[in-house]
């Protein structure tokens, strides 16, 4: 089969890949419906990940199972599937408290590259989720989005105690963050401010739930939030980019007692313990356990109650994923969906 | 009046000091019935807090109320108090959320100086909380230990998240992390570590509620924490020292998706954006909002349910507040109780 490898920065080529096979009886195999690039992919594009040797990529899928191994009960050949960015097995303590992606046998999705006609799922009980039957056409991008970006979204938004009535600000304005303010309106919250300075962005951010926007940065977009809140600062703050930058902008920008939910990939951050004891800052995040959503989300998506899959705004074939890297890394596109 | 002056590192006085008065209309004046010194106060003995001209000391305060400003209602002259080291309004937005210690108007009480023989308390309504009446001598120890190290070691607790039948370690054995290990046995945790390699401190930690000890650091200390949890951490931690080492050792010692409550005064603490975000445990730390505990804490003393003053464990005349300096400066107490 073909799928994405990257061998340098800046480096991405649609080669031939060996087909996956059932290696484990835990295993399925799917043949990909639908896949994409993550803004956590362009760590890698970008050199800010070292690249040791070809390395295949992606690791967000929508598919349809192929064949399981023999130990495999809750998804069968023909049924469409997604999952999260890590392989779980659903059954550990740590699965079982709510954090499937640090699985005490987690495995990295992204190691198997779902940027592919076919990907092997490990531990496909705890990992696949089945939508109820096979999706209309036009119900694919927003499934794709919860294999990663939606569920982040929504963990952001958790991680940071989104309540009703609310106000919640949103640092970042990638698919994350854009799926951080749905995620937040649809938690309830009253007042959205999304930090964005591209206008087509903006227009997603209030299309999903952002009732203002600040453009300004640092300390003057510190300033604005402050103006917003009667001098106090957002109740929670998503922080969806992952640098010192962002993750300052967002605890700088949330009031004492408040709730930070990061879910950026963190490159390079350094915080001090003085600014973490006086900001008074409930400061949570990392992988998100994508997982444990999928079954609501899937839901949501199916009543068409959401529509995350506007953060697509750039469809290619597999075959050009290359240009699919280059058009994110250029900011051409928000977020690109991939079709085999 | 007297009290305790610090001129430079190592160098505390206890000399005449202006006579406090009401100054504003919400202010009160209180007669110490007992003060003491504080493990934070030692960052300044010590050195690692600049001391840019002599500055009275002590934020801990048990006393009689003497005289009240023309606006306060809450309390009046003979009223036995105790309030929080920080001055809080009780009305602000912060103060109704719950966290008092980040009052819009809040005044630091060290600034004050509580280690003296009478003490200006601002905001008296918001700040001070009258016990039930005149207390048993023995109860002094207990009540004043709820100015500080009680309720931020049942900070540390809460916002570790405690719950019944989990499993908490705790990071220092200073007076915080002891009462802290009383908080957890009282918010019902089952299995308590208390990291400890001082055999007093071990006992008072098993007196308190410690079901385990160890006394290894470090990797050797995460190592028996994770023998001890099934290799997966313990659910919350409570981080009382403030040091690079300790903040490390709670982060560690803690599984993914369990919380870490850090209430040891922050020194040198820096944090990489990667470890939170793959570790991923929930943070939250700060100062403690003492002021929202005390009615209760005040309680459970009145009723004899809990013995904090056991973390006294040397009283000295409050003239010799220097050689309580020294004493907890060299380990030889816990804590020192200053009589007036």
């Amino acid at each position: 089969m073909y799928g994405a490898v990257i061998h340098a920065p800046g480096d991405v080529r649609f080669e031939q890949r060996p087909d996956p096979q059932i290696e484990q009886p835990t295993d399925a195999v799917i043949r990909m419906l639908a896949t994409c690039v993550c803004g956590s992919d362009l760590w890698s594009y970008r050199g800010a990940n070292p690249i040791r040797r070809p390395t295949p990529m992606g690791h967000e899928y929508l598919g349809v199972v192929e064949e399981v191994g023999a130990d495999v009960r809750a998804v069968r050949p023909g049924d469409v599937v997604i999952g999260s960015f890590f392989a779980s097995d659903g059954t550990c303590e740590i699965c079982r408290s709510g954090y499937p992606s640090r699985c005490v046998q987690a495995i990295g999705m992204g190691s198997l590259g779902a940027q592919a006609e076919r990907l092997r799922v490990p531990l496909a009980d705890g990992t696949l989720v089945a939508t109820p039957g096979t999706p209309d056409a036009d119900l694919i991008p927003s499934l794709l989005a919860a294999s990663d970006v939606l569920g982040t979204g929504w963990f952001g938004a958790e991680a940071a105690a989104v309540r009703p009535g609310k106000t919640v600000v949103v640092v970042g304005d990638g698919a994350v963050g854009l799926l951080g303010v749905l995620a937040a309106r649809v938690q309830g919250a009253e007042r959205i401010i999304a930090m964005s300075r591209h206008a087509d962005r903006q227009r997603l951010a209030r299309t999903f739930g952002a009732t203002d926007i600040v453009e300004e940065r640092g300390d003057e977009g510190v300033a604005r939030v402050k103006d917003l809140t009667d001098g106090l600062g957002a109740h929670s703050t998503i922080e969806a980019v992952g640098t010192q930058e962002s993750m300052l902008q967002a605890i700088r920008s949330t009031r004492a007692g408040g709730h930070v939910g990061f879910v950026g990939v963190s490159h390079g951050v350094e915080l001090s313990g003085q600014l973490l004891f006086y900001s008074e800052v409930h400061l949570f995040g990392g992988p998100a356990p994508v997982r444990r959503f999928l079954p609501d989300l899937i839901g949501r998506i199916w009543r068409r109650e959401i529509d995350p899959g506007l953060v697509f705004d750039l469809t290619l074939p597999l075959s050009e994923v290359a240009e699919g890297y280059r058009a994110m890394d250029e900011r051409r596109a928000i977020k690109v969906l991939l079709q085999p």
